[in-house]
This record gives structure tokens, sequence and C-alpha cells, in this order.
């Protein structure tokens, strides 16, 4: 039990990685086409998107997914060039670019900032334009934004002249998606530049990891203690600023919003700090889907308690460092012109076609359904007295009370013993019920769906259910026998054949059957018997034959089966039944 | 360094957990509303579809996002309750179905199969039923199915009476999404049953863990070794049917197939083993994208060599077992009768709005682009000789063998050494293509561009990006100002104005500008000083100071930053680039 259990992988050969990774993508993708051999994936539908619109280009290392290629789709981007993990592509740029360039509309290339990536994409595009040139055609329109998103790296003058500039993190797709629903709608290169370079200096991320990434056949290139996180870590695993003891998760998230409104690259692009806001917050890699739900909930109210209200909220997995347990959350800050704000949003609402966007509706119908819609009547019955009814509850429960010790014993040698406990707490909480004159005894169907809600708050657990399941079963039984008037009287044999109606109800919710070893092997006979010949004394005696039996079954079902073989003890369970039966059989012979 | 690195958690409160989680999804997804008691996620224009269509209920323990909540949208399910942790839901289960109960249409309740999910959801059904006929109301259409797709739990008997049934994983989601179809296009309660029905018999699924899932809260409950892998794990840790040491994943996918066609339900299913299927690559929870992507690509490669032709493939994060590191594979056999086939598809093509669900888009027209088009002009340009040019460049050549051991010393003091060799590499491939008389030196442009492609195969790395980058750009200005007619003749200052010109193209790609310590501290005053006076020899003065006075300044650019603080050594890169100049400077002297 070391650390290297992050090490493994599910991978062939770290050399064919990434290009027999994005074979599967392909294969998942009929929207997508792939030159496996440059690693570029591209829109099959490529003439159309070349005539109509500008073609966007974006990349860079592998290991990121669903960045980039996942982005690439109808409303979206173009092409995605895929480097090896964690290094930027190269020559395979130029290669993409002759590709998917719009003669029409020209093509722009966005990427993140890195200078690898900057290098090597600005080499393709300064290539593609002397080569198209030599061979006699005018130059090129061909564009390149490169975004820096990171408020990570703490340097205030990473905006000016002399700095290397914020490096590209998740909000780079934001900057995808607007520029992909820019393109898709026929507009020029120049407008979505603009648009895009709005997104690039106004967008803020930060992340923070539990640990490091280990990276297919390399491993972990380094190890976070026990307890500690750190922030500003980058989707390489580049060290971040700060390492830190992990703190409950509300103070770790506004500690990070917190860091994002006080960085310089925000303050000056929000100087009141407030407004409307996008929040996109992005799952590294290996965070549980139901943690980056709490995030999501606590990045919005930490917005929100600084005046940031998100209109929109993005929750997923967008920029990934392979399968770093960590998250990092992004803040676009929305233009305080209202149409402009409203354009943008318009733009990020445009459903696209890719596999690695979330779509969203907003035109949702609020049909405005109160929690009222989820009560349940409150109450739809009549109490009343019924003296036939009140003896055999309390016969009942009387012998519950006189057979909890054996049936406890039993259940304590092979189950887990709460089998007496449980039953004398439904058999109870019944017979209060009964004290109580609050049953509707004059109405049988009522009466019992009532008892089956009172045995499922006392009892709980599987036994309880089941015999809620049976009871409710009988009520449904009892009232359409007699609502058709099928039954002039509820006589003993119509009881049974109730039964046998409740016992089909009550399997299609359990596999137990008799033979099993449960309380099956006392109610199925009890029921048959009593449906057969209307004797209530018959059938109890076919019930305790039945439980009596469960001595020499293999258990199937229940705790039992976990607790080995049978020592000739008959079922707990089964025996229980038999103490509440043998009670109201006593009190209907009296 | 130990494994409770997995036992970090992004939490709060692990009480609150799964509520806060699920505030989340609703902030991300505004087609959702949130009974946040009774931990219910249903769709928000509930009036509309319960007028119109079978409602669908889902849930489960939590644990599994995206299942189940994560499915509810237009399209898909109308409804998810949702238990704790890997435990299932009670009570609210009645409440849910209370608010979508559709009066027209019915309602649907599909789970996995867990004996805790069927007793507690089916009680709900059960109890429901009783409360609408003693309120009066008719009986209402409510049914429920149970999926279960795993063959990870092997006894032969499961199908049987007397098993407990297959376990529902992954495949579960496919069952959804056919029911959701359906119940989108108006389908009855009964069409839309019997299409499910035929999903959880003929979907088999078996997942694999290279490790457990730690619970928020509560941690790891067990742990596998260093090389371990677990075959047949059940989503909520249950310890599957195997343990292996960790095999490449094409041996992996391809034993996880076998065992799925060779389980006792897949041949029952299909007895001929072959024919068309629906594949499932499901993340558990902490696999990177891209392993899945491979995982895809084998599990589909796998099926084909059994005959089994995957017409869609589904690869994401369906159904996870928390942050479990691992993955699933669920196989659907589609039906022989060919009209059945394609309706199943279509269901399963039919667009879903839901953040669980990844839409296909299938309607693609493919352009039949080929990797032709990604291909350079095979060549460009005319060979020609020009004895003035190559003098230039055989001079260039002997200064940089000349002055190479010096740029070395320098690189290997304060960069990492290669600086010297790398630009031998570019000069001497140069010098043979000179030799060779293969560059167009009757065009300068053109020949500035053949050079820049020579630069980058010869070159690689950091400095050779910026040579070929500056090379480019210079080609582009020659090429401009003689197209243009600007100028009549290249002197020396319509060089120099070119130069500078290409500086600007290189700006557009690097931050690094005079002062930073790099080969631009040379550049940049040779370009200025030939743009101004036009004279080489004062230029080359010029550059040989910029590049001398590298030596007193702090590194900001290039590897000599992570080296440290300089030692009164001028900068390689600079001198190195001064090498080339003084060599052309003094062939065009002679």
């Amino acid at each position: 039990m070391s650390s290297n259990n992050n090490n493994k992988h599910f991978i062939t050969d770290p050399t064919t990685l990434v290009r027999d990774s994005l074979q599967g993508l392909i294969h998942a993708n009929p929207h997508l086409s792939l030159d496996s051999k440059e690693k570029v994936v591209f829109i099959k539908d490529l003439a159309t998107r070349r005539t109509n619109c500008v073609t966007l280009l974006c990349g860079g290392g592998s290991g990121h997914e669903p960045s980039h290629a996942g982005f690439v789709g109808q409303g979206m981007l173009t092409a995605a060039v895929c480097g090896h993990v964690f290094a930027s592509p190269t020559s395979q740029v130029l290669s993409c670019l002759r590709r998917i360039y719009s003669e029409e509309k020209g093509s722009l290339v966005v990427i993140k900032n890195y200078t690898g990536d900057v290098l090597n994409f600005g080499r393709a595009v300064e290539r593609f334009k002397s080569e198209r040139v030599h061979q006699g055609k005018s130059m090129p329109k061909v564009a390149m934004v490169v975004v820096g998103d990171d408020v990570g790296v703490v340097n205030p003058n990473d905006d000016e002249e002399g700095g290397v500039g914020r490096r590209g993190l998740a909000g780079t797709v934001l900057a995808y998606k607007l520029a992909g629903a820019r393109a898709a709608n026929g507009d020029s290169l120049e407008q979505i530049k603009k648009t895009i370079e709005y997104a690039a200096s106004h967008t803020f991320t930060i992340g923070c990891a539990l640990n490091a990434a280990s990276v297919p056949g390399q491993g972990m290139p380094r190890s976070l203690k026990e307890n500690e996180i750190e922030v500003g870590m980058g989707i390489h695993n580049e060290p971040g600023f700060e390492k830190k003891a992990l703190e409950p998760a509300d103070k770790l998230i506004d500690s990070l919003v917190d860091h994002i409104v006080k960085s310089h690259p925000f303050t000056k692009a929000s100087p009141s700090g407030k407004g409307n806001v996008v929040i996109l917050i992005n799952n590294l890699g290996a965070i549980s889907n139901l943690e980056m739900g709490l995030v999501t909930k606590l990045a919005v109210e930490a917005a929100a308690s600084r005046g940031l209200k998100a209109v929109r909220v993005l929750s997923g997995t967008y920029m990934t460092g392979l399968a770093m347990p960590g998250i990092s959350l992004s803040v676009l800050v929305l233009p305080d012109n209202q149409s402009e704000q409203q354009e943008l949003v318009a733009l990020l609402d445009q459903p696209a076609n890719c596999p690695g966007w979330i779509n969203q509706a907003h035109e949702v119908v609020d049909a405005g359904n109160t929690d009222e819609s989820a009560k349940g009547p409150t109450q739809s019955y009549t109490p009343a007295s019924d003296p036939a009814w009140e003896r055999v509850i309390e016969a009942a429960y009387n012998n519950v009370v006189e057979q909890e010790p054996e049936i406890t014993r039993l259940d304590q040698l092979m189950g887990d013993g709460d089998c007496g406990q449980v039953l004398l707490s439904g058999a109870t909480a019944i017979y209060e019920a009964t004290k109580d004159k609050t049953l509707p005894l004059n109405d049988p169907s009522a009466a019992l769906a009532r008892i089956s809600s009172i045995v499922e708050d006392a009892m709980g657990g599987t036994s309880g259910i089941i015999y809620c399941l049976f009871l409710d079963g009988l009520s449904q039984q009892l009232h359409q026998i007699l609502k058709d008037g099928q039954e002039k009287s509820l006589t003993a044999k119509v009881w049974g054949k109730a039964m046998l109606g409740a016992l089909g109800t009550l399997y299609q919710y359990t596999t137990a059957r008799p033979g099993h070893r449960t309380l099956i092997d006392a109610l199925q006979p009890f029921a048959k018997t009593l449906a057969e010949i209307g004797d209530v004394k018959a059938a109890l005696e076919a019930a305790d034959k039945g439980a009596k039996a469960t001595a020499t079954m293999k258990p199937k079902r229940g705790r039992a089966v976990y607790v080995g073989q049978n020592d000739g003890l008959a079922d707990a369970g089964a025996i229980g039944l038999v103490s509440v039966l043998t009670g109201i059989s006593e009190a209907l012979q009296k």
C-alpha cells in the first residue's frame, strides 16, 4: 500500500498512447475524422465549414482531454492538433492549417499561452503564409490568438511588457466556445478575434490539487503529503505558489475565489469587482462528480458574497492534467454594457455538438411545481373503532411480546440479532394506534394501508419493507374485491385469496420464494391453505409447519446467507411471522 | 507518501454532501429543479411533461454521478431520487412519485438491481397505489423495471429463479436513454416497459479497477497492491471475482470482452455470439480521458475480432463509484431483426438534454477530405545558383564553425550547453543545400522561405523556431516589397527595413525583447542600424555591442532564467547570431 498505487495506468505502449486514444475518440464521435499520422482531429464535414465559416484551429500537448480534440464539432472548433503528452505539437500544425484553411473566410488559431505552443503554432502560421505566397497565391487570412487566464502565477508584471504572460488554463475553453459560436454564425475573422481577445483578457483561473498526476510511462513526478494541498498548480504538474494543509471545502473554495478577485489582472479588468460573471468549475481529472457538485455550489456562493453574480455556471471536465485530483475555478467578467453582455452570453448558450461541451437549456418553462405536490394526503381515512379487529391486533401483539426472546435467540445464532426487536417495534406501534383509536377499522382495506405506514415508520430495514409491501398489496386486493363487488363478505377464503394476491405484489420486489429460508416459508402456506379450505386453524398449522421446515433449509436470502450454514435452527423471520399469525388465529377462534 | 493520499477530498460536512452537491448540479443546469429536503431532482418544465409523456423516475444511492440526477432532462428522465452515498433512498421515493405522476400517461420507475433499491422503490410504488385508491382515485398506472447488467458476479443461476439476479451497473444508462427517448415521443407505458426490458436482458457489463474508491468521511475501505487490479469490482467498492497483476491494456481489455461474451447471460441472449452491438465504455471516476480513448479503441477492436460490430460507441463518464480508478465495458446486443434494430438505434441517437448524456451527430456529411490536402506543395520553387549568395552562406557557415567552441562554452556555463551545436547544425544544413544547388537563390524571398524550412528540420528546439520565424517573416517582407514594387532594388537599407518588419513577425510569437538577454539583443540593433544608415559594417558593430551587453543583463528568457544569475558572461544565443552576421558581413565587404 504505497502511493505507487497512483502509478497504475490502462496503457499498452506509451509512445502510441495519444494516437490510439484519438482513434477511440473517433469511434465514439462519428462527426470527427482523424489524420492519424499527424494526430490531427477535424470535423468530418469540412467542406461545408470551409465554405461558410472562419475555420478554427486549436491544439497543444495531450493529456488535457477533452481539450482540445473533444471540442471539435459543429458550433465550436474545426480542428485540433495534438502533441505528445504535455508536449507541444510541431510540424503537424502546418499540415492541419493547410487542410482546414478557408479561402473565403480565413482561419483563426486559438492556443493556450505556453512558450512551446506559441512558437510552434506561430511557426506554422508564418510558414503557411510563406508557402502560399510562393505558390503565387494571395497572403492568407490567418490570425492567432493566445489565451492566458491563469492567476496562479503571482507576478504583478505578468501582463506588462517584460513578463511571459499568464498561462492558459481551463478558461481557454470559454474562448473556444465564444469563437466557435461566432464562427458558426458566419462572423468575420476580425469579429471572432475581437471576442476571443475580450475573453482572454477577462477570464481568470486558479487551480488547486490534492496531488500531482501520474504520467503514463513516467509515473508520479512528485507527491504531496498526506494532508497537503497545492494552490496554483498547473495542468502539466507545474508546482503551484502555495502548499498548505487541506481545509474544509467551503474555506478552501472561498480562498480561491478571494485569490482571483484580488489578483492584479482581475482588478484591472473589473475595477468595481462586482457585476455579472460566468463561472466555470473544472475537474482536473480525478475528483468525483459528487464533490464537483459541492465545489460548484461553494464557488457560486463565494462569488455571490463578493457581489459577483454567476449568470452562467459551467461545471464539468473541460481541461485536465491527466488524472490529476484537483479542480480549477475560472471567472469570466462580462461586459457592463447590457447588449454586449447579452451577446456574449448568447454565444455561450448557443448549442455546440462535441463531446467535451455540456449544452445547457436556458429557455425552460418553470412550471412552478411546488413541494406541496410531493406531500401525501393529510388524512385519507376516518378513524373508526371495531371490537373484533381490536381483539385480533391485541392478541397478535401479546403473542409477539411472548415470543420475542425466542425470535431474538434464533436471529442471534443465524442472523444479525435484531429480528425479534424489530418485529416487536412494529407490533407495538400497531397496538398503540389501535388503543388510541386512530385506525379506520370499519374499512379493512384502508386500515391495512394505514398499518403498512405505521410498520414502515416503526420497523425499518428489509423485514419492515417486506411486511409493508405485503400489507399494501393486501390492502389493494381487498379494495379491488370490495369495489368490484366480487365477494359479498370477507370470508376466510376471500382473505386467503387476497393474501395470495398480496404475495404476488411482494414477489415483484423480492426474489425470496418458499424454500429460501425466509418468512415466505410461513406466509405462503398460510395464504394458500386459507384460500383453499377457508380454515384459519389449518392455515396456521401450515404456516407453523413451513416455519419449522426452515430449520433444514440452506439460507438463500437475508442476512443468514452471510452467516453460513444452517445448524438445525428455524428462520427467525418465519418464526416471528408465525407468532403474529398465532395471535390472530387465537383471537378469531375465540 | 502513503496511500492515504487517496483519502483527501473536497468536502465540508459529509452529512450534507449529497444535498450540497445537488445544489451545485442545479446551478449548472437551469432546466432542473431540486426538492432539497427530499433530495429529489426533477425537470423544471414538469407540467408539460406530465401532460404529454409517461414520466420516468430513477434513483438510488449517491456517489455514482452523473447517475442518476445527471440524466434528468428533455429526452431522458423526469426525476431522480438520491439517497446517501452508496445507500438507497427511502420515503423520498414516494414523495417524488406523487410529484411527477402523469395522470394521462402513467409513470415508470427504472432502477438498478440492488435489494435495497428494489424494496424501497417498490414500497413507494405500492404505497402510492394504496394512497391513491383510498383517496377515491383510480388505480394509478405505475410500473417498475429493474435493470441488472452485471456479468461480474459469476453465478450461472443468476438469471434463474433462485438467484438475486445481476447487479445494475453502467449499462443501466442505456435503459434510461431508450426509455427517455420513447417517453419523449409520447409512447405508452407498455411500449416503454417492453423496450427497457429488452435492454435489461440484452446488456452485459464488466468492471475493472486499479484500486477501490475512497468514501468521503470514511476513507479507503481497502487498497489493492502496487501492481494489482481487480476484475468484476462493483460500483460501491464491492470486491470483484478476480485479482491479478496489471497487464498491458490490450490484453486486459480483450480479456474483459472475452469474459462478457463467454458469460451465461450473454450466450443466452446472443446464441451466435455475433452481430451488431452498442458498446459503452464507462469511466468509473478517476481514469484520465487520455486512457479512456485507448480503452475505447481496444474495446471496439476486441469486440470486432469476435464478430461483434459496434454500430454505436459511447465513451465517457456515465456511472461512477465516486473517484474509483477503473472502467467498465457494457455491450448491448441489438435485435437481429433489422427494423427493430434501427428503431432501437434511433432511440439512442435521439438528442437528450442533460449533463450526463453525450449527444452524437450521426447525420454527418463526410466531405471525404483526404490527407493530400494536408500535404505541402511538392516544390514551390526552382533551384537557381547565385555566386554572391553562395559566398555569403559559405562565409557565415565558416564563421559558425570557428566560433562554435566558444558559443558552447558560454552555453555550458549559463544554459543547457547545446546552443553551439544546434547553431552549427543549422548552418551546416544551409551550407550543404547551397553546395547541392537546391536553393532558389535567384529569388531572395523564396530562398529565405526554403532556408527557414531547412533550419526547422536541422535545428529544432526554441532557438530553431526563433530563427525560422524571423526567416519566414523576412521572406514575407521581401515578397511584399518586391511585389508592390515599393523598392527598385534590395539595397542594404531595404534589407534593414525588411529585417525590422521580420522582427515584428517574431515579436508576435515571443515576448523576448531587447534587454532580456537573448539573441534579440544582437538582432534588433543589427536590423535597426542597417535600416537607418544602410551600412553592414556599422550594423555588425551594433549587433556585437548588443551581444556583449548581455553579459551584464539579468536573464529574463530562455534556459538561463532557471540557471540563475549572470556571472559576467554574454548570452550564447546572441554571440551565436553575431558569428553568423560576422560571416555575412565579411563576405559582403569583400
